[in-house]
């Protein structure tokens, strides 16, 4: 049996570690995928977490949740075939099958063709962030809010929602969590950006969000500042939670305004939400994702790590969260 | 001025005392009902925990939300006119004009007449409870949800959702806090009953929501138990707070399930939906709930109290507020 190197989770230690296991085979619809690189992403480090609380199993847990490689072997099927040889962006099947290795089996369907003047490390970023923000837009337009508010506005997400929002025309208020990222983002042309440490921020939250008709709140934060946000929204709003980058077990939620507003909260999930739209549409968002990436989406990237140094790649990734994504290049 | 005796809230100690003021007037649309007997509901007790935390003005604030009575007055317009005279059962128009008193001003199209055999007691308590109860069933019905499951169900309230889901079809997982109202309920039949007090309670709770594909839950809790119950529901449920019971202020959700089993929580206020209904929603709802009330919708009262001893008989609802209803007679 072929073997490859991969990240694991140590039991004793709950740090990362690399070992030698199979390189899995590609069932019917799947692809193996030779990585080149593969980003450290809010989702993957929720997923280690989720782990360590024992919802995987760590014998078998390999993190990463998206990549960019070469196809080198094809499962059954036609998509399979079509994708053999070629350079390809990836999302990970789930449970455990992580990007974070050598190599990598996933569906055909999670993958589509890099274009040459996209670098690995650029097309190792083209799933998880965008299809996220495209999916807040059509949220947005689904549920006919006027404006939207994004919360951890910094990130590399965050950079995309704008982006987005700019070619779409839907205004956008940004939060962040100092003054340094609220200069950043008036620097680089976000016209709406509030600073959650400042004292007049759940006014100003308040007062904007109603003047914009933003009605519509994505938190990744889950944190002790979600009831005051949540309950600044205008009447009617929804709030979606797609992350929890808080230590906190728990968000608060006051039922009497939820009550009196006619709030919604719900989840979030890229996984989830790619079940429900189904392969064609999926297939449609990765065709104008590919297209974004080609023309106007750049993601600053701070540093690239080998595999075996994992650990350290995700502890300078939590230090600062927004300067930059670092990847990993097995 | 012609002056009536109403219910406050004493500002010094919280407490409910009876003054004089003013007799309203009906404006264009309006009517002014002498009220026969109004209701203790959990909503109006709720009304007066926000007029604490400064919510309302303590001044004006009359607590009620529904009652019977007869039209004494009509402001303009065709309704007004028609409900002239007659006995109606009325909701209150809310911002403080409530039905605690001798005399209310509330929209005619919160009102509607009473069939003769319905009692002034009865007829009382025909609009909040009903219509929630209906609104529940029309949730239900809208999102497809197969069965519903009900929290706090020994009440009054909780009676009435079981009799409509019996007439519609509809499964129902009653939850409730004491084994004697878990016989309580089987002996009246109803057919799924947990004690949220017993050790087996969530797993119970996840096997039997799974079974039945009840991804919808009404809750008017809000208690420490939320999580555990929200957790357990089938994924892609469906999570309606209409009330706080709990005194606690918040309840507790954890995001990550949120995102895990793609769970969507809001609130349900009347008010708000009535808003949304529309006016001939709202008309052909209260025709639905008069049929019920003329047929099938008996509600147990406890007893009756005047108006001066309107704390004493809240005190006595909290007590035990499934032991039947508390209605005040001015």
């Amino acid at each position: 049996m072929a073997k490859m190197k991969a990240v694991f989770i140590r039991k004793e230690t709950g740090s990362l570690i690399v070992r030698e296991t199979e390189i899995p085979k590609p069932g019917a619809g799947e692809v193996l995928v030779k990585i080149a690189a593969a980003p450290i992403n809010p989702s993957d480090t929720a997923g280690i977490k989720d782990a360590l609380n024992g919802v995987h199993d760590l014998d078998t847990f390999i993190p990463g949740n998206e990549g960019s490689g070469t196809v080198v072997s094809a499962g059954k099927g036609l998509l399979p075939t079509v994708w053999k040889g070629k350079r390809v962006a990836c999302a990970s099947k789930g449970e455990g099958n992580g990007t974070w290795a050598e190599y990598v089996v996933t569906k055909a369907g999670n993958c589509y063709p890099l274009d040459k003047n996209v670098s690995d490390e650029q097309g190792s970023m083209t799933l998880v962030n965008p299809l996220t923000a495209l999916a807040f837009i059509e949220m947005a337009r689904e549920g006919n809010h006027k404006a939207i508010i994004n919360n951890a506005a910094a990130s590399a997400l965050g950079r995309m929602v704008e982006l987005l929002c700019k070619k779409e025309g839907i205004p956008l208020v940004n939060i962040v969590r100092r003054d340094e990222q609220v200069k950043a983002l008036k620097d680089t042309g976000s016209e709406y950006v509030l600073n959650s440490s400042g004292t007049s921020f759940v006014k100003d939250l308040q007062s904007l969000s109603d003047k914009l008709g933003a009605t519509i709140l994505f938190d990744s934060v889950s944190g002790p500042g979600f009831p005051e946000i949540t309950e600044a929204l205008p009447y009617g709003s929804r709030v979606v939670i797609y992350g929890s980058l808080s230590p906190d077990q728990y968000v608060s939620v006051d039922p009497r305004k939820l009550l009196a507003k006619d709030i919604t909260i719900s989840g979030f999930y890229l996984g989830n939400q790619a079940k429900k739209n189904g392969l064609i549409k999926n297939l449609m968002n990765l065709r104008k994702v590919s297209k974004l990436m080609r023309t106007e989406m750049k993601i600053n990237i701070r540093a690239g790590y080998p595999l075996d140094k994992a650990q350290e790649a995700v502890d300078e990734y939590l230090k600062n969260m927004t300067a930059g994504k670092i990847i990993l290049q097995p």
